[in-house]
Formats: C-alpha cells, structure tokens, sequence
C-alpha cells in the first residue's frame, strides 16, 4: 500500500450511464441514457451530472437545469425536459446513486510497512492498516476494514467487518466495534470517563473499567469523544450517527437509529431511546431516561427525563443587543411585576368578584 | 517496549482476597475473608465481585446483590448479608480498592524505536516512550513517566514524574507539566491562543509567547485545549480536573481542585477559584474574576464576576416546543404587559391610594 | 530537518534595540535607544522588555513601569518616563514588534526521514514536512509551508506558500488552503459533512463530494472541523480567523475577516458575511444568511436570518440559583399572568375607557 491509496481519498466521479444507474437502483427512467459522470445541483449542472429534486418548492429548477439526468417523483416528472429516474424518495435514490457515480477509494489490502502491529493482533488479510497506525496486544480487525492514517487501537478491542477509521482516530482498550462503522479523524473512543471520588478538597480517580460497543453502522463524528463506561459499558447502538465535536458521558446509552449533530454533550448515564434527533449544540444532564422517537431543537438545555415522544426545545432566539438587554431587564422585573398585578386584583377584588359572577369561568 | 505494552491498556481485574485489600486500605473487614478479582455494580455483582453502597437509598439492593464483598458504610453493615468493608467514605474507599484490583498496566520503561526523540531531550530510564511520539529540543521526561503513541512534546517543555500522556496529545513548547497528571487523548496543551490586533478590517496575529502551567494531579480531557499565554502563562493550579472537550483561554487561571465538565469554554483573562465546580457547557466571558467555591450548573451563561461563593445558574429548561413557542411569545409580549399594567395602575391610582392606605404596606 | 527544529518551538526573544525597532516598524522613536529582548505588559517588564500602552485607563501604570521601552499614542507620550516609541494603533505596532522580538523558529526545510511522501506529491524544496507526516497522491505544497509532526495531507490537496499546519493537522482529500494560512493542533479540514436520507427508519449516507477552500491568512483553531461541502465547496474567505473546537458545517461560507471564538457551531449551508465577530459558544441553524457586519456576542442561540449589521444576544447570564429557579417559575406564570392582567383590564374596561378617554393615548 502507498499513501496515495489510503483512507482519505477524493471521490473523483466514475463514468456511467442514466440507463445503468437505473438498473443499478431499481428505478424507472424516462427519457434517453445519456452518459454521467458526476453529480451537482440542478442549478449548477452540465450535460454529464445527475441531480435530483426532493423538495417540491424548487420545482421550477427543472425548467432551467442543464443536469444529464434528474431523480425525481413521479408527480413531477412531467416539469422536466430531459432525461428522469423517477423514485418514491429522490434524495434516498440520489444518495445510492452517489456512492456509485463516486465510490468511495478503498486502498489495497495489507499492512502499510510504518504501522506497529503487535504480534497478538489479528488483521484479516483483507483489511487495509494505513501509515503509522499502531495495533496493540488482542486486536482484531475483521474483513474489509480500512484504517487510515495515524490510527491508535487500545489492546483487545474488535473493529467489525467494512469499518473505516479515517485517520487520527483512537480507539482505547476494550472497545467493541461494529461492522459498516465510520469513525472521522479526531474521534477518540474509549476514554476513561470523568469520575472521582472526593477525599476532602481533593477529586479520586474512580477506576474506569467498563467497555464501550458500537453497534453496527455507527458514525462518530471529528474530534466527538465517547467515553467507556465507569463499571458496565458505554452502548451506542446500531445505525445512530453522531456529528462532530460531540461529548458521549460514561455508561451512556443511545438507541437504535438516533442522530446527533454537532457541539452536543450527555452526560454520564443518560439513555437515550431510538429514533432520537439531537439537534447541535443541545447539552444534557447525567441520570436522564429519554423515550423513543423524541427530538430536540438545538441547544436545547435538556434536565428532565422525557417519557413521551414529541419535539422539545429551550433557549431564547437572538435578537438585537439593545432589545436583548430590555428583555433582560424585563425577566429581571418580573417579580415586582407580579406584584403589582396582585396589588391591582386587591384593589378590584371585591369588584370583580362582582364583574365577574354573571361569567362561568 | 512492544505496542502491546503501551500507554492504552484493558484494566483487567487482578486476583486478591477480601482480607488482603482490607489491610492495604487500612480498613475493618467483617465477614469471611473471600477471593475478589473485579468491580461491579451491586445488581450485576458475582462472588468475585467487589462492590459498594454509598447512597443510602439503594441499601434495599444489599439484599439481593451476589457480590463477595461490599464496601460500605458501618450504619449499612447490619443489611449486608455477607462480607462488608467498613468506610467512612465508602466511594473514595472504592475508588482506591478498584485502582488496586484494576491496576493500569505500566509499560515497560524504555523508548519506542520508532520514536523521534532530540538528541538534548532528557528522558529518565524509569519512564516509557510510545511509539510515533515526538520529543523536541531540550524537554524533559521525569521518572515514571508515561507517554503513549503519536504524542509530540514541544521544545523545552517539562514532564513531571509519573505523569500520563494517554496517546496523541500535543503539549507544545515551553508548556511545565506537573507530577501525576494525565492528559487524555487529543489534547492540546499550550496552543498559541486568539489574539489579534486590528489593522483597519484585516486581523494581525499578536505574538503569544506566554508559556502553559499544569500543577500536579491535573486531568486535561480528550480534544480539550488549553491555551499557552499571550505575555504571561495559563496557569492550572494542582489537582483541578478537567474533562473532555473544553477550551481554556489564554491567561486563564485556574484554583487548586476545581472541577469542569466537558463542553465548557472559558474565555481568556479569567481567573476561577479553588474548589469550583462548572458543570457541562458553561460558557465564561473573559477577564472575570470567579471566587473560591463557586458553583455553575450545566450550561450556565457566565458575564460577570462572582466575589461570593455559592450555586450559579441560568438557562431555561427544555419544554414541548409548542409550549415554547408560547413561552418565547409571552417574553415578547413582555413589554406590552408592562405597559397594560401600568396604565391600569394609572386608572386606578386614586382608588388604589385609598385603597392601600389601611395596610402597613 | 531534527525534531528541535520543528513546528512547535518556543518564541524566544532576541537581542535588539528600540531604535532598530522603531527603523523596522516606521515608528518615531523619543528618549534613549535601549536594547530590547522580550515583550511584558507594564507591571512586570524590566529594562530590556519592550511594552505597550492601548487603553488609556491604565494611563496611570506608566508611571510605575520598568519597561526598557513603551509603544503607545502620541497623546500618552508626555506620561511615560522611559524611551517611547509612537504609533497611532500602539496594540497593531505591538504585534508586529513581538513578532520580530520572538521570531518563530522556521524549521530547516526538507521532508523528515519519517514522513511518508506519496510520489506523486510535489513538495517546494523550500518547505519543510514534520516527523509522521503522511502526504498522499498528487497533494502540492508550496514554498515556504511548514508541516509540524503527525500531519495527513489528503489526496489532492493544495497547500499555499508560507502555510504552517502546526501538528496532528488533517487535511482530508481536495482542500485547497491558501497563502500564510494558519491550521493548530487537531484541526480536521474537509471531513465528510453530516448529509444523510433517511430509508425508514434509517439513515443513509449521502456522499460528500464538495471540497473545501481556506483562503489566504485563515487561521483555523486547534480541534476545529472544517466539513468538505456535499457537492459544492465550504468555503472561508481570506483572513478569517477561527478558534478552538469550532464546528464549521459543510457548504457553509464564511465572508473575509470574519473571526469566530471558541466553542461556536455553524449548520449546513449557513452563510455568514465578512467583517462580522461571533463570539464563543455561539451556535447558528442551518440555511441563514447573515449580513457583513453582524456581531453575535457570547452564547447566541441564532435560529434566523439576519440582514442587518448590528450587534444581537440572546441567553439569560448566570445568577444565584434560587433567583434562577424563581426566575424560571415566573416564566412558566407567565401565562396565567396574562390572563390575571386581561381580566383586570375586562373588569376594568369600563372605566378605563372613560379614564383613558382625555388623553390621547
């Protein structure tokens, strides 16, 4: 293996047809097969890319692209000129088509000559360890993987089958991996989390010898950390994506399917229940259970557990400094404000409980 | 040295007896004396389990637990049915008796092969070079010290005995490190940090040549930033523990013990007491002055100095966004409730004069 | 090239003389000219430290100085005792002052032996590439670059002259950086951006086949991400300079001299204008366009659009917990509060009308 061949490689487009894609994807074409060799937006667009339209409101673009070829629903393939594969969800087809138009490099298989990989470690011959990389005592690394550059897994950890490491990415001891899992660079998975014991004014360390498990087809974002579990283990599990710069907490639990966007932390324990959305830079408290299919709005402040599914939000909207200030000042006044109000029912009581007796309310 | 040795180790549990941790941590052991070879939390405790109570609210769970000895304090002891430690501080006493059954594996002394190590770099015989780390002009390693794989130490920096380096962390120069503290992976010590002076629109780097102290026993998290000084030095005072993902500006200072979770940043200048807790995502402007003993719960706003020691706190709790969305109204609609209020004083001023006259108001 | 030489050296001082300083930086110099060999603020420097004066509170701290020189504005020269060096911006003449007096250290150029160079790489001989450094397929550098230790260049990518990656930078596949950019620790430039459809209840990963572009004199803070855009580019315009663990989404684009503190987020295809300040832990939805000249002070929670310069906040700063939890009980009154004020004002109607009738309100 060369460095030119390693995990990090451009997605240069790979000529082929609006006829073999179809076939490729399953997808009716209408229209003639006219060649492809990219994909762009419908606005930038030359006679060899494909795009697609999901959101209806852009409709319009159909009129002006210049795109080879456009996926799109049925409903509106009669808007556009030339060439369409229809599917019932476009930006789904557009995704697939995508990997194929741009697959991603895999590097050849084997062992770059500068990686450590220590004698215990178990590489299938099909997996590709980049410059570098450094293996320790158990590791095994199942087939397909490709770990790029710079890469440092703990003793004893398992990487699944077609897992990518893209580079810089640690993974400490004990770390199950699952299969399909893309780690981005900076990702560091398995550290001992942040518990102590007080002795006086002085934090312990609490040993921190729980596991950590990825299910298969987790993504874990640059630079996010997931720590290991303090005794039992850290779980995050199959299909849940999570964006950069993300702090997972010891002993965390994420259900199936959840996605989690960048600058987000939870703290230590909280669970998670599948089918989540967490919006960037949403913080949660430790010790929270958080049902299925509930979803947060960005920087959401989340202290409570939440039983029921639905969308939850906090946080004030930014506004112009000088009206921000008096809206300050105004939160700060609601006291007196309250008092007053209950100074003016005083006043009016025994008015209004005259005003108000023909009333049933 | 081999990979396999390094600085990311499993904390495997080691084979010992109830009795024999006892006496290293000087405490009273009533029971059978029992093999132990692991932690575990009380439910998931076998017979060579250790585990404790500190929280008397789960003392119910003494009952059913199958661990072979508990760590407790001695007013639980009477609901334990088999071997019990006495503590005072049943956590702390846990913490200390998982650190001896779970023991971090030391590497073997020695430098990597295939690290970069300048030829007037000083590093002790007693201490450990991982591989791919980078050691620079005139640093200096102390004895017992342990720096893990793809680190880079910075010119004339300074290593204190037996402190850990986890694995691709980056001190850069002139940083002093303390004895006994452990950098976890990704982070970055000493960084030139964000200054800048104007030149009509266009920003001009100001030199920081300000250099990076970290006491000893400090924790700096993975991905976590500590900036090295503009003029003078950052400065972490002894035993403060720092977790994942946190920016600590330039010429911060920070008192002896305090604790801040992860996703916190503080802006440059300010100084934080001794003994502080900053939960998770707190954000610090500059130049403030925080007294010893201060406390800011998750996601705290901070502007202002605190002379007083005490909880801090703001942000509004997540609610159902429709809710929000109402309450987000209600803050704009503050000011005309403002307005209606006063003008139904100013309607019933008379009255209310005489109305309030017989109360001491 | 040694590891002394490196990227990551101490600044240094270096002997020279406030009359050759004055020559260099085009400044008129009144008193005596003293050799100089470092820079201090006021309080601390002696005789061979060099100072400066920029806001005139602290007018008073001349008197006490020892600074062997002071840079600051013609109408303080009359309050310093010492030699003084006149400049109508006395922080930007500073700047460039501190940059001769602590020069950095340029490494020897040349690839180090440890760096693995793809063939196809074409490498300045006037740059110099760090231990560990990976450089793969077809990346250019230019004259001038400096690549600190432990760097991934990905295929393709451009590196413009003068350029310094500090340490354990990646550049993930396509970037193109430009002239005297400035990349620290742990910055991860052009990963692969959070794009997904959704097939059910899974997630499906578009691919990300944008590139990124960093114009000239861009500093990107140390565990900052940069995504790649999805087709089209992220781009950041010339001089903008961003700090520590930043979350730059793909297809954003950010204006010339903007500057961004720590902590911040910026979603997907968010465009931001030039000249605007964001300051620390400030997080913006996806798809907004914000104008020149806007700034986001500390923590701004920035869900909308915004075509007017100015200065806009949100957030409610941090305040003793029990008014906090007061606070927040008076906002979720906040409604009943409304209505109190409305029926107040039914029963008052009346009344009101008549009250109100003389002033024309």
């Amino acid at each position: 293996m060369t460095a030119g061949t390693s995990a990090i490689g451009r997605r240069a487009g790979q000529a082929t047809t609006a006829g073999r894609l179809a076939a490729q994807l399953g997808l009716p074409l209408v229209g003639a097969d006219v060649p492809l060799s990219r994909v762009a937006p419908l606005h930038t667009a030359d006679a060899e890319s494909l795009s697609f339209l999901a959101d209806r409101r852009y409709r319009s673009r159909l009129q002006e692209t210049k795109a080879g070829a456009v996926i799109l629903r049925q409903a509106d393939a009669g808007a556009a000129p030339g060439t369409v594969l229809i599917a019932d969800n476009p930006e789904l087809a557009f995704a697939r088509a995508a990997a194929l138009l741009h697959p991603h490099p895999r590097p050849a298989p084997g062992i770059h000559p500068t990686a450590v990989v220590d004698a215990t470690a178990v590489v299938d011959p099909t997996a590709s360890i980049g410059p570098f990389s450094v293996l320790e005592a158990g590791v095994t690394v199942a087939a397909g993987v490709d770990i790029g550059p710079h890469c440092s897994i703990g003793a004893g950890s398992c990487i699944g089958a077609d897992t990518r490491l893209v580079a810089h990415v640690v993974v400490c001891a004990a770390a199950t991996i699952g299969a399909r899992v893309l780690l981005h660079p900076g990702a560091v998975i398995g550290r001992e989390g942040f518990g102590f014991a007080r002795d006086g004014e002085r934090w312990v360390r609490i040993p921190q010898v729980g596991g950590v498990r990825l299910g298969d087809d987790v993504e874990i974002g640059a630079n996010t950390a997931v720590d290991r579990g303090a005794i039992e283990d850290t779980v995050i599990a199959a299909g849940v994506k999570i964006d950069n710069l993300v702090q997972i907490g010891h002993n965390v639990a994420i259900g199936e399917n959840t996605a989690m966007a960048a600058c987000s932390g939870i703290s230590g324990s909280t669970r998670i229940g599948a089918r989540c959305t967490v919006a960037g830079a949403v913080g949660m408290a430790g010790h929270l259970e958080i049902a299925d299919d509930v979803h947060f709005t960005g920087m959401a402040m989340v202290t409570r557990s939440q039983s029921e599914p639905g969308v939850y939000s906090s946080g004030i909207p930014a506004m112009p400094n000088a009206e921000w200030r008096r809206t300050i000042g105004r939160l700060r006044r609601l006291e007196s404000l309250e008092r007053r109000v209950r100074r003016l029912e005083e006043v009016l009581a025994p008015r209004t409980e005259g005003a108000t007796e023909p009333s049933p309310d």
